[in-house]
């Protein structure tokens, strides 16, 4: 009987070679930090939108020393490293973005959740979705790269983060919307810089827009809270500034991506402003995995 | 000038004729149901998993009285009718599915949570993602129709119930995995006599089961801890009976839904078994809104 070794057929957790996680972009519009000793429990209140274009994780797990690439060339991200660490898995990762580095996208809270969530399926870690979400970040937040991105990015759409902090500490909502998103970027700003300056300004700050926009959770509330947010922060540069003003001045709203030398816009702000800037819509889902086999992708009757 | 009429251009929020819900039906592998003074609080703990074949709710505000049909044929469904009450909204909807009714796919709690995130976006209600869950979870709840598949549906995946309620009571976790998903359905049962029964052995099995699955996230162990479950809730059908024995024979891991004569499993375990299954997956992102323009779609970059 061959069914003697097929008693457990769900060779889904089991180990496998190679997997990827698909994690979408973030851009947060304001924010207040909230330091805590626990990592965990550290973070951000505030309110983004997550992207369509994002950061594809691929890990494979080896014996050798752990190894990363961005695009194809070798690089270091201490969020993932420490990922790695916490689930105890030495692994090639591979990790690919058309995304700007150090410009407000949360490329290191995506390559960390992504990393989780392809090794915790790659070497059967067995943790569960809350699980990879606190781990990566509490690697984004000891690094000082990120204070809200990866709650954000496991959710998707356009995340009012309620409370600070992982799964066990935090709070979200959202606003129920999935706008197209257009961006440009003008170059990195240090987030480790600015928060290890006196943020008690831009916490006052992002708590006066979160209340507006919990108090009226639309899209046009989010953008204008999110442009006052980034006139009292005084981080912006001429370009940032000249892209803002154009794009209101065309009749539209733009903002800031906190912390990058970023403007986004919905719809077709920049576009109208004269600018050529990149195009994606809201992420639907958050981080997920891919599956390595699309044998049911014929019956989805939801899109 | 123009610009003047357009100094706000994020139409968005404001109000559309007609407008398009997504939500993934929801089978329980096991739960306990937790009753309390207020709906938001009341519900289930417990676990089960998102299908990609859902219910897809169109909302057409009107003046005239509210109007439901589901698959084209009028009907009432007093979960919908309490959700457009909740928000004030007149309208016809449409519901559309391929779901078995009444049979534990949670097809009022999609109705439900379809129509109030249309209902929002086409009357521009103005509420967050979570206020809308609380909505629907309230009227399912209060109906009788269900007690957890609203917060299960809003999020996806293959969701743990770790604590009861709407979101700002309740407590979600995931198992990490989007599984191919089999199920064959040997009619309806009523979820509202069951649950109006002695339900202290269910739960009792079903913090049983909950524990196994929080200690080892795994699919493997949630669909031993639902099979466990069906087996002790004393509900299965000879036609269900039989079927998890033909899957459990073939190798494979099958359960009951809860609740409805309906079986399901991962994979292949039903086809292996000789049935003729529906075959779907586990739906990534939970419900949606359908965008009614897709002009951004093709700068998609994450799947």
């Amino acid at each position: 009987m061959t069914t003697v070794n097929r008693r457990d057929p769900l060779r889904l957790g089991m180990s496998r070679s190679r997997e990827t996680a698909v994690v979408p972009g973030h851009v947060t519009g304001f924010f207040s930090a909230h330091p805590a000793t626990r990592a965990a429990a550290a973070g951000s209140r505030g309110a983004g939108v997550t992207l369509s274009t994002g950061v594809t994780v691929t890990v494979t797990p080896t014996d050798a020393a752990t190894s990363l690439a961005l695009n194809g060339e070798p690089t270091s991200v201490g969020a993932v490293a420490d990922v790695l660490d916490a689930l105890g898995v030495r692994a090639r990762v591979e990790m690919t973005t058309d995304l700007p580095v150090g410009a407000g996208f949360g490329v290191s809270g995506a390559a960390a959740l992504g990393a989780a969530m392809a090794a915790n399926a790659a070497a059967d870690c067995g943790r569960s979705e809350n699980d990879l979400v606190r781990i990566a970040h509490e690697a984004d937040v000891e690094r000082g790269t990120g204070l809200g991105d990866v709650v954000a990015q496991a959710r998707g759409g356009v995340p009012l983060r309620l409370e600070p902090g992982a799964p066990q500490y935090g709070s979200l909502d959202g606003i129920p919307a999935s706008p197209r998103v257009e961006y440009v970027s003008f170059g990195p700003l240090s987030t480790a810089d600015v928060l290890a300056g006196d943020t008690d300004r831009l916490s006052a700050a992002g708590t006066d827009a979160l209340d507006r926009v919990t108090d009226d959770p639309r899209l046009e509330t989010f953008m204008a809270a999110s442009r006052a947010f980034a006139e009292r922060a005084n981080l912006l540069s001429p370009p940032v500034e000249a892209a803002i003003d154009a794009v209101s001045a065309a009749g539209g709203s733009a903002a800031m991506a906190m912390l990058g030398q970023t403007v986004f816009a919905l719809e077709t702000g920049l576009s109208d402003a004269g600018y050529d800037p990149h195009v994606c819509r809201t992420h639907p889902s958050g981080a997920r995995l891919l599956r390595d086999d699309s044998a049911a992708d014929e019956s989805i009757a939801v899109q």
